[in-house]
C-alpha cells in the first residue's frame, strides 16, 4: 500500500505543479497516470509543439515545460504509479481514501486531487475481431518500452507522426519493420515524411500502402498478420510477425472516474472555485478535468487550482494548524530531499 | 486623450500578462504605472531575487520574468504611461471611463482593470520642514533617469541596497557623491558593501556615516544641505550641492483608488472570482490588489486572475459576440505588429 499526503491522479502539468506547492506546505504527494511516462497530453501527444501562453515564457515546447516542472518538484520527492488507469476509490471511516488502480496497486491518502486532464487517454483501436485475445501477446497500442522490439519483426499500422516516429525509431531496433497506412499520404513533420522515405528507399522499412491489416493469427501469441493492400483486395498476404502496433491516436476518456460519485457535467467534474473541491469532502479536482463558472481549459489556470486546492488541502489534513504563507523569495524552498534553494541574504555591514 | 479597449492600471506581472491575453481576444492594452518602469515591485523592489515559485522555472529573477513578459507581449504593443499615478475615474454615460493622472493624463476605455499589486509604491521622505518646495527642483525619491546627474554634485541618503547601487553608479555620473547614512552598518547585498567601501577608499564616494541631513537650502532650488554627524551633533557641515535623493525605500499605498467607490476590504478590492469584476461593473481588479475567498497573493494566481478578466472584458465589449476559444498551440499567435508565430504545420505527403 502506497502511503502519501496528497494522491494526485494524472500527471500532466497542473498534477505536477500541485507537488511543489504541496511540498511548501510539507505535504507529500503521488501521482497515478495512465501514461507510461509524466506530462500528460504534453509528453504523450505533443511533445514537440510550441505554447505560447504560459506566463513567463514567450515560447516554450511542451515537452520541455514538463521537463522544468519536473526539476521544479524534483527536491519534493513525488511518488510515481505509471502506466496504470486509477479504477475504484473507496472512502474509509475515518475519512481517508484508497484507490485501486486497474493493475490493482492500491494507494492511501487522506486528500485526493483528480487532475486527470480530459480523461485517461485510451488508444483508437481497428475493429478486428480476436484482437484482445492478443493485448499484451503481441498487440500494444503504445510503445512504452522500444527494446521490447528489439530483434522482432514488427508491423506498425497508423499514418500519422506516432506511426512515423515508431517506425524510424524501431528501424534500428527491430529486425523487419513494416508500416502499413489506408492512404499513400501521411500526416506528420515534413522531417518525419521524409525519414521514412529514405529508410524506406535503403529498404529498411517494408511500405504497405494504402492498405490494412485484416487479420491476426497465432496459437497464444501473435504469430501473423493479414495484410489487404486497397488495389489488390482479393489477393491478401499473410506476413509472420511477432508485434502489431496500431498507433491511430488516442482519445481521452474520464473512464472509471465517471463512477465515483462526484458531481459531473459535460464531462468534466463540478467543483467549487473557492477551493476547488468536487462535492465529495476531500477530493478535490483541478486542470481540464474541472468545470465551474467561467472555466478556461488552460494550463495557467490549472497552476492556480492545484495551488489554491494545496491550502485547502493542509486545512483539511491540519484542522487545527494555521498556515502562515511565506513567499519563495523569502523563505525560499526547502526539499524533502535535504536541499534548500534560497536568495543571497542581505549583509549588515559597516564601510570604514 | 489616450484611447484604449482595456486601461490597466499596474504594470506588474499581473497586468502585463493581462496584455497577452486581452491580445489573443484582439483588444488593445494600455498600461499606468507611478513607478518609472514596468515591472512593479518585480524591478522596483528585488529585480535580482530569485522567485521559486512561477510555473515552469524552477528559479527565476524577478527581473528576468519582467523581461520575459515583456518579451511575450511585445506582439500586442501595449501603450504605457509610465511614472504616473491613476488619480481620479469618471464613468461617461455610454458605460466608458475616464482615468485622470496626477499629472493630467487622460485615459479613455471601456475597461479599466486595476492590477495594482499592493498599491503604488510612495517614497518614504524625510522629516525636513522646507522638503516641499524642492521637489523636482533639486530633490527627488526615486532615479527616474541617472543622466539628470551628470556632473552634478549629488548627495544620496539611504542604507540599503538602493543607496549603495545608486552610489555606485553615479560615481561614473556625477561630479560629487556623497552618501548619508545614519548608522555606519549598510544593509544590501556583500557585493554592493564591497563596491562602495572599494569606492570611497579611491575617493570617488564621500561618505558621511553616522550622520544625517537636517537642513535645505536654496533660493528656488536646491543650493547647499546641512549635514549633521551623529557623533558631532553640534558642528553641521553646509554643503553645496545640486541634488538631494532621499532613498529611504518604498511603501506600498492604495492611494487615490481606495476613492473610486470600490468595495474595499483590509486594503484590498472586494471582487467576484467569476472574472474578478468588482462592484462598479467594467472595472476588474486583478493580482495582489483583490481580495476574495481563498485569496492567495500570489503572481501565479494574478495570472490566472487577468486571464478570466479578459474573457468577460471581451463579452462586454462585444456582448453579440462569441469567442471560440483557441489554444495557441494550435492557432498561434498573431500580434498587432503583424507577426506571427505559430507551431510547424504538419504536411500531408505520400511516399513512394
Amino acid at each position: 500500500m502506497i502511503k502519501t499526503d496528497i494522491l494526485i491522479i494524472g500527471a500532466g502539468p497542473t498534477g505536477l505543479f500541485a507537488v511543489f506547492e504541496a511540498g511548501l506546505l510539507q505535504l507529500k504527494c503521488h501521482l497515478i497516470d495512465a501514461l507510461p511516462q509524466s506530462g500528460g497530453q504534453c509528453s504523450e501527444i505533443y511533445p514537440k509543439k510550441p505554447i505560447y501562453d504560459i506566463p513567463g515564457f514567450p515560447e516554450v515546447l511542451a515537452g520541455d515545460l514538463v521537463t522544468n516542472l519536473m526539476e521544479q518538484i524534483k527536491p519534493f520527492e513525488p511518488g510515481f504509479t505509471l502506466g496504470e488507469r486509477a479504477q475504484t476509490i473507496e472512502k474509509l471511516e475515518d475519512g481517508t481514501f484508497i484507490v485501486t488502480t486497474n493493475k490493482g496497486t492500491k494507494h492511501h491518502a487522506p486528500i485526493v486531487a483528480i487532475a486527470g486532464g480530459l480523461g485517461s487517454f485510451e488508444p483508437r483501436k481497428p475493429l478486428l475481431e480476436n484482437l484482445n485475445k492478443y493485448e499484451d501477446n503481441g498487440v500494444a497500442y503504445i510503445i512504452k518500452d522500444p527494446e521490447v522490439y528489439r530483434d522482432k519483426r514488427v508491423v506498425i499500422a497508423g499514418g500519422g507522426d506516432s506511426a512515423l516516429d515508431w517506425s524510424i525509431f524501431l528501424a534500428d531496433v527491430a529486425s523487419q519493420v513494416t508500416l502499413v497506412h489506408r492512404r499513400s499520404e501521411f500526416r506528420g513533420a515534413l522531417d518525419s515524411v521524409e525519414k521514412v522515405q529514405h529508410l524506406k528507399n535503403a529498404g529498411k522499412i517494408n511500405l504497405v500502402t494504402p492498405g490494412e491489416i485484416v487479420g491476426l493469427q497465432g496459437e497464444k501469441t501473435l504469430e501473423a498478420v493479414t495484410i489487404r493492400k486497397t488495389t489488390n483486395p482479393d489477393e491478401d498476404v499473410i506476413l509472420e510477425v511477432d508485434n502489431f502496433v496500431p498507433l491511430f491516436g488516442l482519445s481521452p476518456k474520464l473512464g472509471p472516474i465517471a463512477d465515483w460519485g462526484l458531481d459531473i457535467e459535460k464531462n468534466a467534474i463540478k467543483v467549487d472555485t473557492f477551493d476547488y473541491q468536487t462535492n465529495v469532502p476531500g477530493i478535490y479536482a483541478i486542470g481540464d478535468v474541472n468545470t465551474y463558472p467561467g472555466k478556461l481549459k488552460l494550463i495557467l489556470c490549472g497552476f492556480h487550482e492545484a495551488t489554491l486546492m494545496c491550502q485547502s488541502a493542509y486545512q483539511r489534513i491540519y484542522p487545527d494548524k494555521k498556515y502562515v504563507m511565506k513567499y519563495t523569495t523569502v523563505g525560499g524552498v526547502t526539499g524533502f530531499d535535504g536541499s534548500k534553494k534560497e536568495a543571497p541574504k542581505a549583509v549588515v555591514k559597516s564601510i570604514d
